[in-house]
C-alpha cells in the first residue's frame, strides 16, 4: 500500500512511524506547506519521500489528512474530485460536523472515512512524533454509515494494526463531547497560564513555588493557535456553551468561599473527586 | 534522633521513608487521629512505632507537623507550650501566614520552624507515602528569622538531605504566591471536573472521548476536601482574587469567540504559551 500523509506535523509523524512498525507499507509520502517540517519529517526517516499535493493524491491508495481543521476544510473537496473509485481518503479532524456537511453531497463522498485518533501531546512538528502515540487509544469514527464498507475496511484495519480502540459516533455527537473533554482542558489551560503569566509581571517569584500540580494543569497551554484556532472556530457553539457552564462552577466556588460556606465548599470538592471513576 | 510525624498521610509518611532512606535516625514515632491509617503506616514499615501525641511531644528531639492547615493551627500553641529549649518544632503547611500570626508572641517561638515542601500528589493516605516525593523540589523557608539558628539548622541538614533546594519567602508572600501556582490549578480543576460530571448525567458517552489532555487538566480534582477547604479558608482573599482574574481571562476568551475575533483569540493563545518558559 502506499500512502500519503497531508501534513506531517506531531499526529502525521507519529502516524507513520506506527504504520511503518504496525503493518507492511510500500511507500509513505510525506506533504506538507511547511518545507521545513518536511525536511525534518525526511530527515528523521518518518516518511521515504517528500511529495507535491498533486502527486501524493495521482500515486497513492490511501490518502490521510492530518493538518489543521481549517486546512482539511479546504482541502477536502479538491481531494474528493481529484481520486478515483479505487482510492481512500482518510481525514483526522479533531472537529467533524463542520467539514463533513460541507463535502456532504459530493460524489465521491463514500469514499472518506472520517476519524478521529483521542491522542495527542502539547508538542508539535515532526521532531515531536513518536511511534506509540496511538496505541491502547479510542479511534472514533463519524458518521461512518456514510463511507463505503471497502473504505471503511482499510481504515478498520489500520485502527486495528495501531492497537486502537474504535468508537463510533455522529459527528455532532462527537463535537459536543469534545467539547466537554478536549477543548475546555485546553481552554482553561491558556487563560490559567495567562492568569499566572500576568501575575508575574509584578511578583517576580512566583515561579519558585510552582510544583506539578500547577504543570500538569497548564501544559496545554504549550498547545499551538494554528491547530486551536480553527478547532474553536468550527466548535464555536459547544466550545461557548461549557464555557459557560465552567464560568458557573468557577463562580459558584467564589462565591461559596466569599461568604464563608465551607460545609458547601466541603460537598462541591467530594463531588468533584467522583472524577475518580473516570480517570485512573 | 528521634523524630514524630504527625499525621501519617502522603506528606508525614513520604517523609518518613525519605528520612530513613537519606540519614541515620533512630526513632520514628507516628501519631494520627486516623486510627486506620497509624496501622497501615506501621504495616508498611513508615513508622517505627505509634505514640500518642503528649507521649511523643516528651520523647522526640524533632516534631514534624503534617496535618491539615486547620490541625496545624489548633495543635501547634499547646506542642510549643510543652516542648523544652533543646526541641524543634517543623510544621509543613501549604499556607503559613494565619498559622504564624497566630503563635507569634509564643515564648517559644524560636523552636518552630515554617516550611513548605512544594511536592505532593493528588493522592492521600499512608499507602500514596513514597521515597523519592521531595527530591529535586523546592522546600520553602516561611519568615525564618523569627527561628532560632539552631533550630533553623537542623531543618537545613534535612532539607539538604532530602536533596531539597532551600527558597527564602515572608509567609504573606508564599501565601500569594501559592495562591497562583498551586490553589487555583486545584480550584480550576475541581470546577472542570464538576463542568464535566454534570454534562455526563446528560451525554453518557462522554468519557469514550476522555483522552490524556483531560486527564492531566482533572487529576487534582481527585485532591481530599479535608485538607482543601482548610487552605482556601486560610488563604481566603488571596485564592479570591486569582479566582476573579482568572474568571475575567475565561470571559475574555469566551468573549472573544463569541464575536468571532479570531485575530485576537490567535493572539492570546500564544500569549500564553509563554508558560513554556517556565515549566518542562
Amino acid at each position: 500500500m502506499k500512502i500519503s500523509i497531508i501534513g506531517v506535523g506531531l499526529i502525521g509523524g507519529s502516524l507513520a512511524l506506527s504504520l511503518r512498525k504496525a503493518m507492511p507499507v510500500n511507500k509513505i509520502f510525506g506533504v506538507d506547506t511547511n518545507s521545513g517540517n518536511l525536511s525534518k519529517a525526511l530527515h528523521l526517516g518518518i516518511i521515504d519521500a517528500t511529495s507535491e499535493l498533486d502527486t501524493a493524491i495521482t500515486d497513492s491508495d490511501l490518502i490521510i489528512l492530518t493538518v489543521p481543521v481549517n486546512s482539511i476544510q479546504e482541502l477536502l473537496p479538491s481531494i474528493l474530485d481529484q481520486i478515483k473509485k479505487n482510492q481512500v481518503v482518510m481525514e483526522m479532524g479533531s472537529t467533524q460536523h463542520e467539514i463533513l456537511e460541507s463535502i456532504q453531497d459530493h460524489p465521491n463522498r463514500g469514499r472518506l472515512v472520517a476519524v478521529h485518533p483521542m491522542a495527542g501531546t502539547e508538542y508539535s512538528g515532526p521532531e515531536a512524533a513518536v511511534d506509540d502515540l496511538f496505541t491502547e487509544k479510542n479511534m472514533v469514527f463519524c458518521d461512518i454509515v456514510q463511507t463505503d464498507p471497502d473504505a471503511f475496511e482499510i481504515a478498520e484495519s489500520i485502527c486495528e494494526a495501531l492497537k486502537m480502540k474504535p468508537v463510533f459516533m455522529n459527528a455532532k455527537e462527537h463535537d459536543l463531547h469534545t467539547a466537554y473533554v478536549s477543548h475546555i482542558s485546553h481552554i482553561t489551560s491558556f487563560a490559567l497560564a495567562l492568569t499566572v503569566l500576568e501575575k508575574e509581571k509584578s511578583q517576580g517569584r512566583i515561579f519558585e513555588l510552582a510544583g506539578g500540580g500547577f504543570a500538569s494543569t497548564v501544559r496545554l497551554a504549550k498547545s499551538s493557535p494554528e491547530m486551536w484556532v480553527p478547532i474553536f472556530k468550527q466548535n464555536k457553539n459547544n466550545v461557548l456553551e461549557v464555557l459557560e457552564e465552567h464560568i458557573r462552577q468557577l463562580q459558584r466556588m467564589h462565591d461559596v468561599l466569599e461568604e464563608e460556606d465551607y460545609g458547601t465548599l466541603f460537598k462541591l470538592i467530594k463531588q468533584s473527586n467522583k472524577i475518580k471513576r473516570i480517570i485512573k
